[in-house]
């Protein structure tokens, strides 16, 4: 038996913390782990950017819900669900894709959390476990399954190492050139043909 | 961070075998592991019976898509969808599932598989693991969940045990005095209540 375990962000939402950047305003959510290579040092700073703006969790999640799906991105993964499992790993927070996961119709997602206080501040977050999308995938496979993994990044590729079949999904030009072992597919229409090839 | 693993039959769906035996009218698709123990006799049986009378799998599937859900089914499974992380244990066939997982607006299933040959037929099956929910339960808690786990019958008490917090959904009555250790919720109220308490 086959299962399908995919990324989040880049894949059936856009980049969260790009989104975030743009509607508040607030230049420096912008950095990513490409500029800010540790990500307890990133993680650290957008969430002190975010108390000193005064935001807490529920202004975030507002504008996370004014977030739109790329075209065909909710078609692409009834499609997917209609014909095959399908798990969301995403390094993302519970609290932050929530909005999200209402709008992709309640996938399984596999991801962290963040610590929030009493007055509805993000104080901290937690990673669930280190390399998650890899270890579950491994899981799985403890479980019998022939994995298959697709991702757009850096943190995609342990998993899709790690998988029977892993591929990328509309990967920067950087990411192809560092990991050509990886096919790559661009469009929902190439994934779902990967797919069946597959299945 | 919590998962929760919830059996299918008996908790989101009616028993389907029994669904199948009534809308056939064939009696001895009736039998449960109540009267032949050894499942791999009965699920031998059950096949050769389908064969007997030219049952091919859509004439099941089919039917199978006739099942109605219980009242108030959609709504719980929603309602924890919209809450938690959900993913369904089920001892049942993926080809048997789906069109009942249409109706439950497509969770998240980790259960078996059929053979079936070009002609249609049902020609086997194949489990995926032996002791499947137990695994699912083991590996979870393996990724940093905290698992919580509801069933209704013999197949699930593994995994209620293995779980970090097993209980029961309308287990029948023998099945309550032979694991007391189990706390027992009845109705789709008394689900929500108890995960409630414990998320």
């Amino acid at each position: 038996m086959k299962i399908i375990c995919s990324d989040l962000e880049g894949v059936f939402i856009p980049e969260i913390w790009v989104n975030v950047a743009q509607k508040t305003g607030i230049e420096a959510l912008k950095l990513t782990t490409r500029e800010i290579s540790d990500y307890d040092v990133l993680m650290t700073k957008r969430l002190s950017l975010l108390d000193q703006h005064g935001l807490k969790l529920k202004d975030i999640t507002d504008i996370i819900a004014t977030i739109e799906l790329p075209d065909g991105a909710w078609e692409t993964l009834h499609w997917i669900r209609e014909r095959y499992q399908i798990i969301i790993l995403s390094d993302t927070f519970e609290e932050f894709a929530r909005p999200l996961m209402k709008k992709l119709n309640y996938p399984a997602l596999l991801c962290h959390s963040l610590i929030i206080d009493s007055n509805g501040r993000i104080a901290d977050y937690k990673l669930r476990q280190a390399n998650q999308k890899k270890h579950a995938i491994k899981a799985l496979k403890g479980l019998n399954y022939t994995t298959i993994a697709f991702g757009d990044s850096y943190n995609d590729t342990a998993m899709l190492k790690e998988a029977d079949h892993g591929f990328f999904f509309r990967p920067p030009d950087n990411v192809i050139r560092e990991f050509p072992e990886f096919d790559v597919t661009n469009t929902y229409d190439e994934l779902k043909t990967k797919l069946e090839a597959l299945l």
